[in-house]
């Protein structure tokens, strides 16, 4: 298919890589989809929402109560979640992860238990609908930028201020303190740096977790998958680390303004379609890195060929 | 209005920043327009396609009939700007400008006369509809990288080789030719590095010429322009030079692979909102942004408050 692919892109109406990524995009989606000649028709954003027992630190900026409001706001249609999948003509659903019993604080042992971890990661695995063509995977859950930081420090190694950022808006002492959180939380769960699913269930959120089971049933499903910003990244980094390869059926979508985030995603050698200073969440920077592939997929098999066309090749 | 639409932006239901350079697109579009709560209903993309005099010289890799092969291969759908104009819900038209005689040969004096440039500068002012609610130009024309790397270095200067570069594709050799094409036209048409528009008239082609038509009757209607690549930057930026400013209505839809468009960007302090190493032309990756204005302008505009969300704003 990779083959049939490449050669239709060499036979198109203009010179050799003149549509730079979105030639390889193209290429790529066509050979996880089996099929040449394609239109993106049913792409699905799944939102995770999940609390996190280490606000209970004071990491965040806002109040874990908003969690559930956003939820509220994800479900009348209006987040930015909603209104960029509404763009990409995306079936967008909400998934409330136990909002009423927020994971354990990571800084005094695992964050949840295998019974928690296996439960969202199953929400997420069966979150994903087989009549998709594409999956973007968001969340939503205040005091995560500190769980995907721990995470990614856990999977990758490094000083826990390597990883953690001001997420929606920390000043200098939050920053510090959700340095010294993460640091404490990765001493308190001493497994998690040796196993990438064990990084995800003592660190991680349920959010977190069931991201990773949504990308890993798309796997098995052959969608192919954007991903989102540091907490997605972080949490389908869990998948790549634990199995090399893991994540070949996804692209990044964007780099978000969360300074780790650029990191994870050369950890994890992709390179993000867009870079606009988002850092919101939700899925909405892979939302919006849908109309790319749109675009490169729209070239890839609408276009005329050289010979269709009657245009001199060079 | 742009009061208004910062103190919108300001009670959406995100953390303050979070959604990064769509915002800034947001209040600008939204200044521009006159109107808050908006939609992009009317994209109009305009290919402007000519001949140039100076392919005599060998600059390219394809031959020169090709110009209007692809205005055949436009006509009838089948090229990239087409797939992409559709995504976008844009009406995309060719302008096909006395393809049948070509520009004269700047190596030897100008490529236009003044009657030749006032007749391509008004078919591009015509030929922007006043309903349009975004504007996106675009341009078809073998040779003309070599005219914009001419243009680009009346306007700022430096050596022809800071401003040529490789086209559709050309060789070492090919490369080295182009530069000292592009010196010979400088030398040959002294006015055009003392003023901006002679720049365009001497060094430029009809379609650059109608490109700069088109983008200037754009502000007078107060549309809003994105840029394409090297060749529209060019001719856009004989706009900035004559009247600083002319160009506050416009932002830059990418940044190509042609070397020199990142340097005219930054002459003319414009931020690409896309990177993905397109160097087609006709206005492709211009339409291609026309996706994250929308972005943009679909959260601004659809998003709740914190008040009409109940959402707690930290």
């Amino acid at each position: 298919m990779r083959k049939d692919a490449e050669a239709r892109n060499g036979q198109l109406t203009k010179p050799p890589g003149a549509l730079g990524r979105l030639e390889d995009l193209a290429i790529w989606y066509a050979t996880w989809r089996g099929t040449d000649r394609l239109q993106i028709k049913h792409p699905q954003v799944l939102v995770f929402a999940g609390n996190h027992g280490v606000t209970a630190q004071g990491v965040s900026a806002f109040p874990a109560e908003v969690t559930v409001q956003m939820v509220a706001n994800f479900e009348a249609g209006g987040a930015a979640i909603n209104q960029l999948s509404k763009l990409a003509g995306a079936q967008m659903t909400v998934h409330a992860l136990s909002l009423e019993t927020p994971t354990a604080d990571f800084t005094q042992g695992p964050a949840m238990t295998e019974a928690e971890f296996f439960e969202a990661f199953g929400t997420g695995w069966s979150a994903v609908s087989a009549e998709a063509d594409l999956l973007v995977t968001g969340e939503m859950g205040i005091g995560n930028t500190t769980a995907a930081a721990a995470v990614a420090c856990a999977l990758f190694g490094g000083s826990a201020e390597d990883w953690t950022g001001r997420g929606t808006g920390v000043d200098d002492a939050g920053l510090a303190l959700k340095a010294r959180v993460v640091a404490e939380g990765l001493a308190a769960n001493p497994s998690a740096s040796t196993d990438p699913l064990e990084a995800l269930r003592c660190l991680g959120g349920r959010e977190l977790v069931a991201m990773a089971g949504a990308i890993a049933h798309a796997r098995v499903l052959r969608i192919p998958v954007i991903l989102d910003g540091f907490i997605c990244s972080a949490s389908a980094a869990a998948l790549e680390k634990a199995a090399a390869g893991a994540l070949d059926h996804a692209v990044a979508g964007h780099v978000s303004a969360e300074a780790a985030h650029g990191a994870v995603l050369q950890h994890l050698g992709k390179s993000p379609l867009l870079s606009l200073g988002m850092r919101l969440g939700e899925g909405s920077g892979a939302a919006l890195a849908i109309q790319i592939l749109k675009g490169a997929i729209a070239c890839h098999s609408g276009m005329s060929t050289f010979a269709e066309a009657g245009v001199s090749d060079g």
